[in-house]
């Protein structure tokens, strides 16, 4: 398949008008061919236009039909693997086999809503029964179930090419829940996006859907971005990056007109507390996790566990000595795209000159492109004063922090603003004696991991890769795994509805054979009447 | 029980230095005892601070004492149903079988929240089950479920001084999900809100919760209401009101250095759609209903039809006809406030004022303090110029619309900003001949009435009491119903975390007996695994 370097708008091609721009070889600093042309005005208002017209009949398409589709884009997303991979790794210098293993994930992500949707319990289904002679007032029929939001807009990230990008978590569950998508590529992976653009498009045109079910529109500024979410037809937004950017965008979607919900999953330092008992048996085992964890994907995970809490003494060292050996011993990293490059450098600077904070490791950065690991250590007085130490530094980079007692680490847990995750090393005995530190925690992340490590979210149906503000815009959602889908409907009820008018999930029959809650009780009788109560 | 004017925080009176105010009785005018005072910023502070120490014990409260405290509340709510029901009369002017009505609805919301939570499924429990042996990586054992969001402001209503009040429906849900409530009671009825409130206050003390779990605040301008929405403890509003209040408090909560979820009911004009068959067979029968339903409560209610859709000929005149009877034989009606009086009268000369518009029938006020019903007329083409005849007059009034064409009812359904409700009046073969009305119509609103009236909601689980912006500030959501809870809850999961660290909830052998979704199969098997599906 050839680059076209154009956005797809339904199943037209974008024009050449707007700003060109290129992605760069983050290994080489080579901008890679072709040029990629930004979206107009013009383009955003098309895209809208053709996604509210889709909605019209995609939301009112069978969960069996979505399925079909969301698992003709995986086939499609397959059968150019070798293409998007090969592609990918230009552009991002990510290696080929996190390249493979995150087109799988999002494929699996894929197949996985498709399932949900054909099974459609995910739907909340509610179903009151009448009762004509209650007193003083006859009861109605009641009857509700989820319906899509509206067209949605999706903000590729730079970090997960494929995962969280054009056919990404976000793309799948809007598609399920019934939205059309409107994808703003990330301009890093033009490419990449490009190529899984068209393996969606191809799946729109097969399974006979309405065009406008998806775009994906390029742009080398925030222009076409914020034009989408100030778009009236637009009625939600998903996104991953940069809290910076996710804060922009949250307001223009509170001040819209008709303001609108938008889930930004914007940062994390993702804290990692390692009890005493932990620390004694397993200091070695940690330190070589922790190490791995942190550096993965040369540490630009929205998971990276970014601070790191010990107690000081002999348990501690021992560990620490470990850290630094890994740290030290780190080969060269490339970071996805120059701009978090430099912000790297910058982040690794300002913490240098930080008081009370020390760097205990680096590793050589291996050239102009490159960019070597770094270990920083503080103590929790020092932590506690300074804020930023508990930022995000995007890159090969974590802080230990060491504290003295039991209280200070409860503060520090207190204090903790809103993470993605958090992590404990403990044993049984550890995570009794810490049980008040768990249950902290639990008020201040979406994700409580034992014994392992945050980064690889697992993408299935408890999974909530959410957080309080500031992790993401909006603690009540998860962007990864089934319960994503919450993210892009409404309830909507029906009263007093004549059987033949009501949507297949509610009528009494249950032909869906769905589970469904009736009077209060769960049930996917498929009987002639639902379990009718009688009322009292 | 003697009225103390005083606020609740927590088991303490509040002070008497803020400002004082009085209810006053619609029907006279006159200022009812006692004087009530406005609570300071320092008490604003102290029901916060003790809500959000109430939090760490409260929200791990388990599900049989929650529903415990729920029913103790309704319990002391019906012990004094009489003294509430006498001062709510004065304060209101809302005839007494309706208070009488209301405190019935508030106490069985409560209970049915009580079986909510004592049942324990709204939990959305998911367990997706390990597979060390996965390939290329290890599957985790991870667990999730709906938690708490922490401390929930409560504004009370001028509307319904009991089922949307001091322990209204938000403050029940709310409470439901674990979350301690901070209400800002409404200044017109603060005797009856302070009524309720000492029976909340009994129930945490009977059942040994912690003070912090339940405060309420007077205030007679809108200085408390704001300073409790900025406050950094507290993690969630609930409001049912107008819609400047509304949007001006949509903006605080957005506008904090955390950001918010804020549930605002806001306003409704619950448009009506009669269709021809309907309305050639059941004409009298529909203006008899719909008078009844726009009057109600002195056209009080959110969900009350402020514009009503006929098709112009002779069904519809004679109709309207019907309709002028009934409204011109309207008894005189007593507003809630002096402030709503105001507005009324201001809304209806405006509406007067308007071109295209005529009166087709009034009621007499029936002295200086009283109202009467109303009943405009326009044509469609007028009504499509206007946008301010869409918008909500509260009181006994509505617009009829006449319209000739099918196109012109379709652009006008398709034109339609957020409301709580639609309703269609047809027979069944009208629904087939209008079924794009009903898909229309099913974007704009939370809840389709079919062939009933939108006053009067019913308190059950399949229940919507929402819709998109303006209807509500947050479309996604419903306020009256059991899906209430979902407002104040967020999913958190837990990754390979040891059984005894685990919430019973999420517990291998589902000690509490709840359905939970385990690899994606809904069960409640108690067994000392769950249904374990062998990964393939």
């Amino acid at each position: 398949m050839k680059l076209a370097g154009r956005s797809i708008i339904g199943f037209r091609e974008g024009s050449t008008s707007g700003a060109k721009f290129r992605a760069h070889n983050p290994v080489t600093g080579e901008a890679l061919e072709p040029d990629f042309y930004s979206a107009s005005a013009e383009e955003v208002n098309q895209a809208a236009s053709l996604a509210h017209d889709a909605f019209a009949t995609y939301r009112n398409t069978s969960g069996a039909e979505k399925a079909k589709f969301l698992r003709e884009i995986a086939s499609n997303i397959e059968k150019i693997t070798d293409q998007i991979v090969e592609r990918g790794t230009l552009e991002t210098a990510l290696p080929k086999a996190r390249l493979q293993g995150e087109t799988a994930r999002t494929c699996h992500q894929l197949r996985l809503f498709a399932q949900l949707v054909e099974e459609g319990s995910w739907l909340m289904v509610r179903i009151d029964r009448p009762d004509p002679d209650r007193k003083p007032l006859p009861k109605p029929d009641v009857r509700s179930m989820l319906r899509p939001l509206g067209p949605v807009v999706v903000f590729g990230a730079s970090n997960f090419p494929l995962a969280f990008s054009v056919a990404g978590g976000d793309t799948a569950s809007a598609l399920a829940a019934g939205c059309p998508v409107i994808v703003k590529g990330h301009s890093a992976h033009p490419g990449t996006g490009e190529l899984v653009g068209q393996a969606v498009r191809e799946a729109v045109r097969s399974c006979n859907l309405p065009e406008g079910v998806f775009s994906l529109l390029f742009g080398g500024g925030n222009e076409i971005g914020t034009a989408l979410m100030k778009h009236p037809h637009v009625k939600a937004g998903g996104f991953t990056g940069s809290r910076h950017a996710g804060k922009l965008l949250m307001n223009v979607a509170a001040s819209r007109p008709e303001p609108i919900p938008f889930y930004a999953e914007m940062s994390s330092t993702n804290p990692v507390f390692i009890l005493p008992g932990a620390l004694r048996q397993n200091a070695e085992k940690i330190a070589a996790g922790l190490h791995g964890s942190f550096t993965l994907g040369a540490g630009q995970f929205c998971t990276k566990p970014g601070m790191v809490f010990v107690q000081e003494g002999t348990d501690a060292a021992n560990f620490t000595r470990k850290l630094q050996e890994h740290v030290t011993g780190s080969a060269p990293f490339h970071l996805l795209t120059s701009v978090i490059h430099k912000s790297y450098g910058t982040g690794i600077n300002e913490r240098k000159a930080k008081s009370g904070v020390k760097v205990l490791a680096e590793s050589a950065p291996g050239g102009e492109f490159g960019v070597g690991a770094a270990l920083f250590e503080t103590d929790a007085q020092s932590f506690l004063k300074d804020a930023d130490l508990a930022g995000e530094i995007f890159g090969p980079a974590t802080l230990l922090v060491r504290h003295s007692q039991r209280e200070e680490i409860l503060r520090i847990a207190s204090e903790l603003e809103g993470h993605l995750t958090a992590t404990i090393h403990g044993t049984e005995q550890d995570l009794r004696k810490f049980s008040d530190l768990v249950s902290i925690l639990e008020t201040r992340v979406g994700r409580l991991v034992f014994n392992g490590f945050p980064t690889g979210v697992e993408v299935c149906h408890a999974m909530v890769h959410g957080g309080p503000f500031p992790a993401t815009s909006d603690g009540r959602s998860t962007s990864v795994g089934t319960q994503a889908i919450y993210r892009f409907c409404r309830p909507v009820c029906y009263q007093n509805f004549p059987e033949s008018a009501l949507p297949e999930e509610l009528k009494d029959g249950n032909p869906l054979g769905i589970w469904r809650m009736v009077d209060g009780e769960m049930t996917r009788e498929k009987s002639s009447q639902p379990q009718l109560q009688v009322a009292g």
